[in-house]
Protein backbone atom coordinates (compact mmCIF):
# COMPACT_ATOMS: atom_id res chain seq x y z
CA UNK A 1 0.00 0.00 0.00
CA UNK A 2 1.07 3.11 -0.49
CA UNK A 3 2.44 5.66 2.60
CA UNK A 4 0.80 9.16 3.43
CA UNK A 5 3.35 11.32 4.89
CA UNK A 6 2.53 14.37 6.57
CA UNK A 7 4.70 17.27 6.09
CA UNK A 8 3.85 18.99 9.15
CA UNK A 9 5.06 18.83 12.60
CA UNK A 10 1.75 18.95 14.03
CA UNK A 11 0.61 15.76 12.12
CA UNK A 12 0.34 12.71 14.54
CA UNK A 13 -1.25 10.19 12.29
CA UNK A 14 -0.36 9.11 9.21
CA UNK A 15 -2.37 7.45 6.96
CA UNK A 16 -2.07 3.77 5.17
CA UNK A 17 -3.83 2.54 2.70
CA UNK A 18 -3.51 -0.99 0.68
CA UNK A 19 -5.73 -1.58 -1.46
CA UNK A 20 -9.15 0.50 -1.61
CA UNK A 21 -11.83 0.00 0.99
CA UNK A 22 -9.04 -1.52 3.29
CA UNK A 23 -8.33 1.33 6.34
CA UNK A 24 -5.19 0.59 8.45
CA UNK A 25 -4.37 3.40 10.81
CA UNK A 26 -1.01 4.27 12.57
CA UNK A 27 -0.28 6.65 15.62
CA UNK A 28 2.72 8.26 15.98
CA UNK A 29 2.89 8.24 19.78
CA UNK A 30 5.40 9.94 19.96
CA UNK A 31 4.07 13.06 18.42
CA UNK A 32 1.06 12.92 21.09
CA UNK A 33 2.93 14.77 23.77
CA UNK A 34 3.51 17.81 22.11
CA UNK A 35 -0.62 18.49 22.10
CA UNK A 36 -0.86 18.27 25.45
CA UNK A 37 1.59 21.23 26.17
CA UNK A 38 -1.39 23.41 26.29
CA UNK A 39 -3.01 22.98 30.13
CA UNK A 40 -6.45 21.20 30.60
CA UNK A 41 -7.93 19.19 33.66
CA UNK A 42 -6.89 15.64 33.06
CA UNK A 43 -10.56 15.34 32.37
CA UNK A 44 -10.45 17.11 29.34
CA UNK A 45 -7.28 15.67 28.09
CA UNK A 46 -8.89 12.51 28.29
CA UNK A 47 -11.47 13.29 26.12
CA UNK A 48 -9.17 14.37 23.65
CA UNK A 49 -7.15 11.69 23.85
CA UNK A 50 -9.11 10.00 21.59
CA UNK A 51 -8.19 12.22 18.71
CA UNK A 52 -5.01 10.02 19.28
CA UNK A 53 -6.85 7.19 18.23
CA UNK A 54 -6.87 9.64 15.16
CA UNK A 55 -9.30 9.38 11.95
CA UNK A 56 -7.93 8.79 8.64
CA UNK A 57 -8.76 12.94 7.80
CA UNK A 58 -5.43 12.98 5.97
CA UNK A 59 -6.08 10.06 3.61
CA UNK A 60 -5.40 11.18 0.00
CA UNK A 61 -8.58 12.46 -1.99
CA UNK A 62 -10.54 9.54 -3.95
CA UNK A 63 -11.13 10.43 -7.36
CA UNK A 64 -12.55 9.41 -10.87
CA UNK A 65 -12.16 5.10 -11.14
CA UNK A 66 -11.68 4.77 -7.46
CA UNK A 67 -14.29 2.51 -5.83
CA UNK A 68 -16.43 3.33 -2.49
CA UNK A 69 -15.13 1.80 0.29
CA UNK A 70 -17.82 -0.16 1.89
CA UNK A 71 -19.36 1.25 5.41
CA UNK A 72 -18.17 -0.12 8.98
CA UNK A 73 -21.40 -1.32 10.56
CA UNK A 74 -21.97 1.42 13.78
CA UNK A 75 -18.86 3.71 12.33
CA UNK A 76 -19.75 7.30 11.76
CA UNK A 77 -18.31 8.19 8.31
CA UNK A 78 -17.51 11.66 6.93
CA UNK A 79 -17.18 12.28 3.48
CA UNK A 80 -15.01 15.55 3.38
CA UNK A 81 -12.73 17.80 1.53
CA UNK A 82 -9.51 18.22 3.77
CA UNK A 83 -9.83 22.09 2.62
CA UNK A 84 -13.41 22.59 2.97
CA UNK A 85 -14.08 25.01 5.94
CA UNK A 86 -17.62 23.37 6.05
CA UNK A 87 -16.34 20.10 6.34
CA UNK A 88 -13.62 21.29 8.33
CA UNK A 89 -16.90 22.55 10.59
CA UNK A 90 -17.75 19.09 10.63
CA UNK A 91 -14.22 17.48 11.16
CA UNK A 92 -13.64 19.79 14.29
CA UNK A 93 -17.21 19.00 15.96
CA UNK A 94 -15.93 15.21 15.65
CA UNK A 95 -12.70 15.91 17.11
CA UNK A 96 -13.92 17.90 19.70
CA UNK A 97 -16.19 15.61 21.15
CA UNK A 98 -13.84 12.45 20.92
CA UNK A 99 -15.59 10.68 18.51
CA UNK A 100 -14.18 7.47 16.60
CA UNK A 101 -14.95 8.03 12.75
CA UNK A 102 -13.75 7.72 9.63
CA UNK A 103 -12.85 10.09 6.87
CA UNK A 104 -13.42 9.64 2.97
CA UNK A 105 -11.46 12.67 1.38
CA UNK A 106 -12.86 13.18 -2.50
CA UNK A 107 -11.11 14.74 -5.07
CA UNK A 108 -13.62 17.76 -6.15
CA UNK A 109 -12.11 17.94 -9.81
CA UNK A 110 -11.68 14.60 -10.55
CA UNK A 111 -15.13 13.26 -8.93
CA UNK A 112 -15.46 9.33 -8.46
CA UNK A 113 -18.50 7.73 -10.11
CA UNK A 114 -20.33 7.28 -7.26
CA UNK A 115 -20.17 11.08 -6.22
CA UNK A 116 -23.50 12.18 -7.14
CA UNK A 117 -25.04 8.95 -5.23
CA UNK A 118 -23.06 9.14 -2.30
CA UNK A 119 -23.38 13.13 -1.71
CA UNK A 120 -27.16 13.50 -2.29
CA UNK A 121 -26.82 17.55 -1.89
CA UNK A 122 -23.49 17.39 -4.44
CA UNK A 123 -21.18 19.01 -1.75
CA UNK A 124 -19.37 17.82 1.22
CA UNK A 125 -19.59 16.90 4.05
CA UNK A 126 -21.90 14.52 3.90
CA UNK A 127 -22.13 12.50 7.46
CA UNK A 128 -22.84 8.19 7.07
CA UNK A 129 -24.05 5.95 10.25
CA UNK A 130 -25.51 2.98 8.74
CA UNK A 131 -28.78 4.42 7.39
CA UNK A 132 -28.45 7.53 8.48
CA UNK A 133 -27.17 10.39 6.31
CA UNK A 134 -26.83 13.88 6.96
CA UNK A 135 -25.78 16.85 4.45
CA UNK A 136 -24.99 20.21 5.26
CA UNK A 137 -21.97 21.36 7.98
CA UNK A 138 -24.39 22.87 10.51
CA UNK A 139 -26.76 20.41 10.29
CA UNK A 140 -24.08 17.68 11.00
CA UNK A 141 -23.15 20.39 14.00
CA UNK A 142 -26.09 20.03 15.67
CA UNK A 143 -26.82 16.66 15.15
CA UNK A 144 -23.16 15.57 16.77
CA UNK A 145 -23.86 18.09 19.50
CA UNK A 146 -27.76 16.68 20.19
CA UNK A 147 -26.62 12.86 19.54
CA UNK A 148 -23.56 12.65 21.48
CA UNK A 149 -24.24 15.83 24.24
CA UNK A 150 -20.88 15.28 25.95
CA UNK A 151 -18.50 17.54 26.14
CA UNK A 152 -21.64 20.08 25.63
CA UNK A 153 -20.25 22.63 22.85
CA UNK A 154 -23.92 24.53 22.70
CA UNK A 155 -25.52 25.85 26.14
CA UNK A 156 -28.18 23.67 27.28
CA UNK A 157 -30.43 26.92 28.22
CA UNK A 158 -32.39 27.43 24.81
CA UNK A 159 -32.33 31.26 25.62
CA UNK A 160 -28.79 30.84 25.77
CA UNK A 161 -28.54 28.39 22.76
CA UNK A 162 -30.72 30.92 20.63
CA UNK A 163 -27.11 34.22 21.65
CA UNK A 164 -25.71 31.20 20.01
CA UNK A 165 -27.72 31.01 16.95
CA UNK A 166 -27.94 34.37 16.51
CA UNK A 167 -24.30 35.42 16.80
CA UNK A 168 -23.70 32.93 14.27
CA UNK A 169 -26.51 33.89 11.71
CA UNK A 170 -24.02 36.63 11.16
CA UNK A 171 -20.66 35.53 11.58
CA UNK A 172 -20.96 32.16 9.49
CA UNK A 173 -20.99 34.32 6.60
CA UNK A 174 -17.52 34.57 6.77
CA UNK A 175 -17.34 30.94 5.08
CA UNK A 176 -18.49 31.97 1.71
CA UNK A 177 -16.76 35.74 1.96
CA UNK A 178 -13.64 33.45 1.84
CA UNK A 179 -15.43 31.08 0.10
CA UNK A 180 -15.35 33.60 -2.98
CA UNK A 181 -12.06 34.54 -2.69
CA UNK A 182 -11.11 30.79 -2.78
CA UNK A 183 -13.20 30.52 -5.80
CA UNK A 184 -12.28 33.49 -7.46
CA UNK A 185 -15.66 34.71 -7.78
CA UNK A 186 -16.03 38.47 -7.52
CA UNK A 187 -13.47 41.21 -6.23
CA UNK A 188 -11.51 39.50 -3.70
CA UNK A 189 -10.82 43.22 -2.47
CA UNK A 190 -14.43 43.75 -1.48
CA UNK A 191 -14.94 40.16 0.11
CA UNK A 192 -12.01 40.89 2.15
CA UNK A 193 -12.90 44.61 3.15
CA UNK A 194 -16.80 42.37 4.11
CA UNK A 195 -14.63 39.81 5.84
CA UNK A 196 -12.94 42.19 8.09
CA UNK A 197 -16.03 43.59 9.22
CA UNK A 198 -17.02 40.51 10.95
CA UNK A 199 -13.76 40.28 12.55
CA UNK A 200 -15.46 43.58 13.99
CA UNK A 201 -18.57 42.13 15.19
CA UNK A 202 -16.21 39.23 16.49
CA UNK A 203 -14.57 41.83 18.96
CA UNK A 204 -18.02 43.24 20.16
CA UNK A 205 -18.91 39.41 21.04
CA UNK A 206 -15.88 38.54 22.64
CA UNK A 207 -16.01 41.60 24.38
CA UNK A 208 -19.95 40.85 25.59
CA UNK A 209 -19.07 37.72 26.58
CA UNK A 210 -15.84 38.39 28.48
CA UNK A 211 -14.19 35.38 28.00
CA UNK A 212 -11.39 33.89 25.50
CA UNK A 213 -13.72 31.72 23.58
CA UNK A 214 -17.55 32.10 22.27
CA UNK A 215 -17.86 29.12 24.25
CA UNK A 216 -16.24 30.04 27.75
CA UNK A 217 -13.15 29.00 28.77
CA UNK A 218 -12.82 26.46 26.34
CA UNK A 219 -14.19 26.41 22.18
CA UNK A 220 -17.49 25.86 21.94
CA UNK A 221 -19.64 24.95 18.66
CA UNK A 222 -19.29 28.58 17.87
CA UNK A 223 -15.57 28.49 18.06
CA UNK A 224 -15.52 25.13 15.88
CA UNK A 225 -17.89 26.26 13.16
CA UNK A 226 -16.48 29.79 12.67
CA UNK A 227 -12.56 28.81 12.91
CA UNK A 228 -12.34 27.05 9.64
CA UNK A 229 -12.02 30.75 7.66
CA UNK A 230 -9.03 31.64 9.64
CA UNK A 231 -6.51 29.49 8.39
CA UNK A 232 -7.73 29.87 4.66
CA UNK A 233 -7.76 33.83 5.47
CA UNK A 234 -4.38 33.68 6.77
CA UNK A 235 -3.09 31.61 3.58
CA UNK A 236 -4.62 34.45 1.60
CA UNK A 237 -3.39 37.16 3.44
CA UNK A 238 0.52 35.71 2.62
CA UNK A 239 -0.62 35.34 -0.80
CA UNK A 240 -2.21 38.37 -1.78
CA UNK A 241 -0.13 41.78 -0.14
CA UNK A 242 -3.44 43.48 -0.47
CA UNK A 243 -5.68 41.06 2.14
CA UNK A 244 -4.05 42.20 5.21
CA UNK A 245 -5.32 40.72 8.52
CA UNK A 246 -5.99 43.58 10.80
CA UNK A 247 -2.88 44.51 13.36
CA UNK A 248 -3.67 42.40 16.63
CA UNK A 249 -4.01 45.98 18.53
CA UNK A 250 -6.62 47.10 16.77
CA UNK A 251 -8.89 43.67 17.66
CA UNK A 252 -7.26 42.31 20.61
CA UNK A 253 -9.86 40.48 22.20
CA UNK A 254 -10.62 39.18 18.32
CA UNK A 255 -6.27 38.46 18.46
CA UNK A 256 -6.24 36.30 21.58
CA UNK A 257 -9.15 34.03 20.56
CA UNK A 258 -7.24 33.54 16.86
CA UNK A 259 -4.07 32.42 19.16
CA UNK A 260 -6.10 30.72 21.60
CA UNK A 261 -7.57 28.59 18.59
CA UNK A 262 -4.58 28.35 16.79
CA UNK A 263 -2.76 26.49 19.94
CA UNK A 264 -5.89 24.51 20.99
CA UNK A 265 -5.03 20.97 20.76
CA UNK A 266 -8.70 20.07 18.45
CA UNK A 267 -7.91 22.71 16.56
CA UNK A 268 -4.32 21.79 15.68
CA UNK A 269 -4.97 18.49 15.24
CA UNK A 270 -7.65 18.64 12.36
CA UNK A 271 -6.70 21.72 10.35
CA UNK A 272 -2.89 21.99 9.25
CA UNK A 273 -2.34 25.38 8.80
CA UNK A 274 0.71 24.60 6.46
CA UNK A 275 -1.30 21.90 4.12
CA UNK A 276 -4.08 24.98 3.80
CA UNK A 277 -1.70 27.44 2.40
CA UNK A 278 -0.03 24.95 -0.21
CA UNK A 279 -4.30 24.47 -0.94
CA UNK A 280 -4.25 28.27 -1.25
CA UNK A 281 -0.93 28.71 -3.30
CA UNK A 282 -1.66 25.71 -5.43
CA UNK A 283 -5.58 27.48 -5.87
CA UNK A 284 -3.96 30.82 -6.92
CA UNK A 285 -1.39 29.56 -9.72
CA UNK A 286 -4.35 27.92 -11.34
CA UNK A 287 -4.84 24.15 -9.96
CA UNK A 288 -6.16 23.31 -6.69
CA UNK A 289 -4.31 20.66 -5.18
CA UNK A 290 -6.96 18.12 -2.85
CA UNK A 291 -3.59 16.21 -1.75
CA UNK A 292 -1.49 19.69 -0.48
CA UNK A 293 0.98 18.52 2.08
CA UNK A 294 0.50 14.68 1.25
CA UNK A 295 3.32 12.60 -0.17
CA UNK A 296 1.81 9.79 -2.42
CA UNK B 1 -57.24 56.68 17.55
CA UNK B 2 -57.07 55.93 14.03
CA UNK B 3 -59.23 52.85 12.82
CA UNK B 4 -57.10 50.25 10.71
CA UNK B 5 -59.62 48.04 8.82
CA UNK B 6 -58.33 45.48 7.21
CA UNK B 7 -59.45 44.43 2.84
CA UNK B 8 -59.56 40.90 2.95
CA UNK B 9 -61.86 38.61 4.28
CA UNK B 10 -59.31 36.15 5.47
CA UNK B 11 -58.77 38.77 8.57
CA UNK B 12 -59.67 38.24 12.16
CA UNK B 13 -58.47 40.89 13.27
CA UNK B 14 -58.63 44.87 13.24
CA UNK B 15 -55.84 47.11 15.58
CA UNK B 16 -56.85 50.10 17.17
CA UNK B 17 -54.16 52.74 18.21
CA UNK B 18 -55.08 55.17 19.80
CA UNK B 19 -51.75 57.14 20.35
CA UNK B 20 -48.55 55.14 20.37
CA UNK B 21 -47.65 53.07 23.65
CA UNK B 22 -51.53 52.36 23.83
CA UNK B 23 -52.24 49.07 22.39
CA UNK B 24 -55.86 47.87 22.16
CA UNK B 25 -57.09 44.99 20.29
CA UNK B 26 -60.55 43.65 18.82
CA UNK B 27 -61.63 40.30 17.94
CA UNK B 28 -64.15 40.09 15.35
CA UNK B 29 -65.34 36.67 16.16
CA UNK B 30 -67.83 36.66 13.81
CA UNK B 31 -64.73 35.59 11.00
CA UNK B 32 -63.54 33.06 13.73
CA UNK B 33 -65.83 30.34 12.73
CA UNK B 34 -64.40 30.95 8.70
CA UNK B 35 -61.64 29.25 9.78
CA UNK B 36 -62.33 26.28 11.51
CA UNK B 37 -64.01 25.08 7.85
CA UNK B 38 -60.18 23.11 7.94
CA UNK B 39 -60.96 19.55 9.35
CA UNK B 40 -59.06 19.19 12.62
CA UNK B 41 -59.11 17.36 16.09
CA UNK B 42 -60.96 19.33 19.16
CA UNK B 43 -57.44 19.53 20.79
CA UNK B 44 -55.48 21.17 17.74
CA UNK B 45 -58.60 23.68 17.18
CA UNK B 46 -57.91 24.70 20.79
CA UNK B 47 -54.75 25.22 20.48
CA UNK B 48 -55.39 27.79 17.54
CA UNK B 49 -57.81 29.01 19.45
CA UNK B 50 -55.39 31.13 20.99
CA UNK B 51 -55.45 32.69 17.14
CA UNK B 52 -58.18 34.41 17.97
CA UNK B 53 -56.91 36.06 20.95
CA UNK B 54 -55.01 37.71 17.95
CA UNK B 55 -51.69 39.50 18.05
CA UNK B 56 -51.66 43.24 16.86
CA UNK B 57 -49.82 41.99 13.41
CA UNK B 58 -51.65 44.57 11.67
CA UNK B 59 -50.33 47.47 13.35
CA UNK B 60 -49.38 50.78 11.47
CA UNK B 61 -45.65 50.62 10.86
CA UNK B 62 -43.90 52.51 13.36
CA UNK B 63 -41.76 55.59 11.26
CA UNK B 64 -39.49 58.19 12.18
CA UNK B 65 -41.16 60.52 15.13
CA UNK B 66 -43.05 57.38 16.19
CA UNK B 67 -42.39 56.60 20.27
CA UNK B 68 -41.19 53.17 21.02
CA UNK B 69 -44.04 51.77 23.25
CA UNK B 70 -42.54 50.24 25.92
CA UNK B 71 -42.52 46.31 26.78
CA UNK B 72 -44.95 44.23 29.03
CA UNK B 73 -43.68 42.46 31.65
CA UNK B 74 -43.12 38.75 30.60
CA UNK B 75 -45.50 39.30 27.43
CA UNK B 76 -42.98 38.19 23.84
CA UNK B 77 -43.01 41.01 21.61
CA UNK B 78 -41.64 40.58 18.02
CA UNK B 79 -40.43 43.36 15.67
CA UNK B 80 -41.28 43.15 12.35
CA UNK B 81 -42.41 44.14 8.82
CA UNK B 82 -45.57 42.88 7.40
CA UNK B 83 -44.04 41.65 4.27
CA UNK B 84 -40.82 40.57 5.38
CA UNK B 85 -40.63 36.74 4.87
CA UNK B 86 -38.34 36.60 7.88
CA UNK B 87 -40.67 38.18 9.85
CA UNK B 88 -43.31 36.15 8.61
CA UNK B 89 -41.35 32.77 9.89
CA UNK B 90 -41.59 34.01 13.41
CA UNK B 91 -44.85 35.40 13.20
CA UNK B 92 -45.98 31.95 11.38
CA UNK B 93 -43.82 29.85 14.41
CA UNK B 94 -45.78 31.98 17.36
CA UNK B 95 -49.22 31.59 16.26
CA UNK B 96 -48.75 27.96 15.56
CA UNK B 97 -47.62 27.53 19.19
CA UNK B 98 -50.35 29.58 20.10
CA UNK B 99 -48.33 32.28 21.92
CA UNK B 100 -49.41 35.17 23.62
CA UNK B 101 -47.93 38.15 22.10
CA UNK B 102 -47.62 41.77 20.54
CA UNK B 103 -46.52 42.70 17.11
CA UNK B 104 -44.43 46.07 17.14
CA UNK B 105 -44.20 46.94 12.71
CA UNK B 106 -41.53 49.01 11.75
CA UNK B 107 -41.19 51.25 8.22
CA UNK B 108 -38.17 50.24 7.06
CA UNK B 109 -37.85 53.51 4.87
CA UNK B 110 -38.61 55.56 7.22
CA UNK B 111 -36.86 54.21 10.35
CA UNK B 112 -38.10 55.30 13.85
CA UNK B 113 -35.15 57.03 15.63
CA UNK B 114 -34.53 53.87 18.01
CA UNK B 115 -34.30 51.58 15.03
CA UNK B 116 -30.68 50.49 15.54
CA UNK B 117 -30.85 50.87 19.17
CA UNK B 118 -33.88 47.93 19.40
CA UNK B 119 -33.04 46.07 16.24
CA UNK B 120 -29.06 44.75 16.98
CA UNK B 121 -28.48 42.97 13.76
CA UNK B 122 -30.26 46.28 12.05
CA UNK B 123 -33.07 43.82 10.38
CA UNK B 124 -36.17 42.51 11.39
CA UNK B 125 -37.50 40.12 12.94
CA UNK B 126 -36.60 40.85 17.05
CA UNK B 127 -37.80 38.37 19.45
CA UNK B 128 -38.15 40.15 22.97
CA UNK B 129 -38.79 39.34 25.92
CA UNK B 130 -37.75 41.09 29.31
CA UNK B 131 -34.39 41.21 29.31
CA UNK B 132 -34.46 38.59 26.33
CA UNK B 133 -33.37 39.85 22.88
CA UNK B 134 -33.13 37.03 19.87
CA UNK B 135 -32.46 38.76 16.16
CA UNK B 136 -32.49 36.50 13.29
CA UNK B 137 -35.81 34.48 11.98
CA UNK B 138 -34.29 30.88 12.51
CA UNK B 139 -32.62 31.84 15.96
CA UNK B 140 -36.10 32.76 17.00
CA UNK B 141 -38.13 29.56 14.96
CA UNK B 142 -35.77 27.13 16.95
CA UNK B 143 -36.03 28.79 20.39
CA UNK B 144 -39.75 28.95 20.48
CA UNK B 145 -39.76 25.33 19.96
CA UNK B 146 -37.57 24.54 22.51
CA UNK B 147 -38.90 27.26 24.68
CA UNK B 148 -42.56 26.14 24.07
CA UNK B 149 -42.05 22.54 23.30
CA UNK B 150 -45.98 22.17 22.40
CA UNK B 151 -47.11 22.15 20.01
CA UNK B 152 -43.87 19.79 18.61
CA UNK B 153 -42.86 21.23 14.92
CA UNK B 154 -39.45 19.72 15.00
CA UNK B 155 -39.15 16.10 15.58
CA UNK B 156 -37.60 15.24 19.32
CA UNK B 157 -35.17 12.46 17.59
CA UNK B 158 -31.80 14.08 16.73
CA UNK B 159 -31.60 12.44 13.59
CA UNK B 160 -34.64 13.17 12.33
CA UNK B 161 -33.83 16.61 13.46
CA UNK B 162 -31.19 16.66 11.28
CA UNK B 163 -33.07 15.88 8.58
CA UNK B 164 -35.34 18.71 8.71
CA UNK B 165 -32.28 20.92 9.16
CA UNK B 166 -30.38 18.77 6.27
CA UNK B 167 -33.06 19.85 4.03
CA UNK B 168 -34.03 23.93 5.17
CA UNK B 169 -30.03 24.08 4.58
CA UNK B 170 -31.21 24.16 0.34
CA UNK B 171 -34.75 25.22 0.66
CA UNK B 172 -34.31 28.16 2.71
CA UNK B 173 -32.38 29.96 -0.31
CA UNK B 174 -35.45 30.13 -1.68
CA UNK B 175 -36.17 33.31 0.51
CA UNK B 176 -33.07 34.95 -1.09
CA UNK B 177 -34.21 34.79 -4.48
CA UNK B 178 -37.51 35.84 -3.60
CA UNK B 179 -36.01 38.68 -1.82
CA UNK B 180 -33.75 39.62 -4.12
CA UNK B 181 -36.57 40.16 -6.72
CA UNK B 182 -38.70 42.48 -4.35
CA UNK B 183 -35.90 44.27 -4.05
CA UNK B 184 -34.62 44.61 -7.70
CA UNK B 185 -31.46 42.79 -7.07
CA UNK B 186 -29.84 40.85 -10.03
CA UNK B 187 -31.60 39.48 -12.62
CA UNK B 188 -35.31 38.71 -11.72
CA UNK B 189 -35.93 35.73 -14.63
CA UNK B 190 -32.49 34.01 -13.42
CA UNK B 191 -33.88 34.83 -9.49
CA UNK B 192 -37.18 32.83 -10.50
CA UNK B 193 -35.70 29.99 -12.42
CA UNK B 194 -33.72 28.73 -9.72
CA UNK B 195 -36.74 29.11 -7.47
CA UNK B 196 -38.06 26.73 -9.73
CA UNK B 197 -35.60 24.18 -9.27
CA UNK B 198 -35.86 24.65 -5.69
CA UNK B 199 -39.81 23.66 -6.05
CA UNK B 200 -38.41 20.36 -7.81
CA UNK B 201 -36.33 19.84 -4.42
CA UNK B 202 -39.44 20.41 -2.78
CA UNK B 203 -41.27 17.70 -4.80
CA UNK B 204 -38.63 15.32 -4.47
CA UNK B 205 -38.82 15.61 -1.04
CA UNK B 206 -42.19 15.33 -0.35
CA UNK B 207 -42.40 12.34 -2.45
CA UNK B 208 -40.15 10.97 -0.15
CA UNK B 209 -41.42 11.83 3.00
CA UNK B 210 -44.99 10.57 1.99
CA UNK B 211 -46.92 13.21 4.01
CA UNK B 212 -49.00 16.23 3.21
CA UNK B 213 -46.37 18.43 4.65
CA UNK B 214 -43.33 18.07 5.06
CA UNK B 215 -43.97 17.82 9.12
CA UNK B 216 -46.62 15.25 8.64
CA UNK B 217 -50.27 15.77 8.56
CA UNK B 218 -50.03 19.25 10.20
CA UNK B 219 -47.49 21.94 9.57
CA UNK B 220 -44.31 21.66 11.24
CA UNK B 221 -41.45 23.94 11.09
CA UNK B 222 -39.84 23.14 7.82
CA UNK B 223 -43.66 24.23 6.73
CA UNK B 224 -43.54 27.54 8.49
CA UNK B 225 -40.54 28.75 7.66
CA UNK B 226 -40.16 28.06 3.85
CA UNK B 227 -43.97 29.38 3.54
CA UNK B 228 -43.18 32.99 3.34
CA UNK B 229 -41.41 33.28 0.02
CA UNK B 230 -44.53 31.70 -1.54
CA UNK B 231 -47.11 34.21 -0.95
CA UNK B 232 -44.96 37.13 -2.37
CA UNK B 233 -43.89 34.58 -5.18
CA UNK B 234 -47.68 33.69 -6.19
CA UNK B 235 -47.86 37.71 -6.48
CA UNK B 236 -44.73 38.49 -8.84
CA UNK B 237 -46.36 35.72 -10.97
CA UNK B 238 -49.53 37.67 -10.96
CA UNK B 239 -47.40 40.79 -11.52
CA UNK B 240 -44.38 39.88 -14.01
CA UNK B 241 -46.14 37.48 -16.88
CA UNK B 242 -42.44 36.27 -17.44
CA UNK B 243 -42.64 34.39 -14.06
CA UNK B 244 -45.05 31.50 -14.33
CA UNK B 245 -45.70 29.14 -11.21
CA UNK B 246 -44.99 25.68 -12.36
CA UNK B 247 -48.15 24.09 -13.51
CA UNK B 248 -49.80 21.82 -11.32
CA UNK B 249 -49.29 18.02 -12.83
CA UNK B 250 -45.53 19.24 -13.55
CA UNK B 251 -45.18 19.35 -9.22
CA UNK B 252 -48.13 17.33 -8.04
CA UNK B 253 -47.50 16.50 -4.27
CA UNK B 254 -45.61 20.77 -4.19
CA UNK B 255 -49.27 21.61 -5.18
CA UNK B 256 -51.07 19.80 -3.15
CA UNK B 257 -48.60 21.28 -0.22
CA UNK B 258 -49.19 24.59 -1.47
CA UNK B 259 -53.00 24.57 -1.63
CA UNK B 260 -52.87 22.68 2.01
CA UNK B 261 -50.82 25.80 3.27
CA UNK B 262 -52.79 28.48 1.66
CA UNK B 263 -55.79 26.18 3.28
CA UNK B 264 -54.31 26.16 7.15
CA UNK B 265 -55.75 28.61 9.88
CA UNK B 266 -52.71 29.15 10.82
CA UNK B 267 -51.39 30.46 7.13
CA UNK B 268 -54.12 32.06 6.73
CA UNK B 269 -54.40 34.37 10.14
CA UNK B 270 -50.74 35.16 9.72
CA UNK B 271 -50.05 35.94 5.72
CA UNK B 272 -52.68 37.96 3.96
CA UNK B 273 -51.76 37.32 0.11
CA UNK B 274 -54.01 39.93 -0.82
CA UNK B 275 -52.53 42.22 1.00
CA UNK B 276 -48.84 40.79 -0.07
CA UNK B 277 -49.86 41.55 -3.43
CA UNK B 278 -50.78 45.20 -2.99
CA UNK B 279 -47.41 45.35 -1.22
CA UNK B 280 -45.55 43.77 -4.57
CA UNK B 281 -47.34 45.75 -6.41
CA UNK B 282 -46.28 49.07 -4.69
CA UNK B 283 -42.80 48.09 -4.63
CA UNK B 284 -42.58 47.61 -8.56
CA UNK B 285 -44.37 50.98 -9.11
CA UNK B 286 -41.54 52.45 -6.73
CA UNK B 287 -42.44 53.01 -3.50
CA UNK B 288 -42.80 50.42 -1.17
CA UNK B 289 -46.22 50.45 1.14
CA UNK B 290 -45.30 48.76 4.07
CA UNK B 291 -49.03 49.39 5.34
CA UNK B 292 -50.53 48.08 2.34
CA UNK B 293 -53.75 47.17 2.82
CA UNK B 294 -54.30 48.72 6.09
CA UNK B 295 -56.98 51.64 6.08
CA UNK B 296 -55.65 54.73 8.20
Amino acid sequence: GAVFKLHSPLAVCTSLEGRVGVWRRQILAASASRWCSFSHSPETRSKWSSLYRCSNMNAWALETGSKLPPLVPGKLRLYSMRFCPYAQRALLMLNAKGLDHEVVNVNLARRPEWYNDVLPAGTVPVLYQDEKVISGSMPIAEYLEEAYPQPRLLPSDPYLKALDRSFLDSALACASLIGSISLKRGSKEEHWVNFVKKIGLFEKELGKRKTTYFGGDQPGLVDYVIWPSFPAALAFSKLYPDLKMPAADEFPLFSRWLQAMRGHPVVKATVNEDHVFLYAKSGQEGERDYNAGLQK
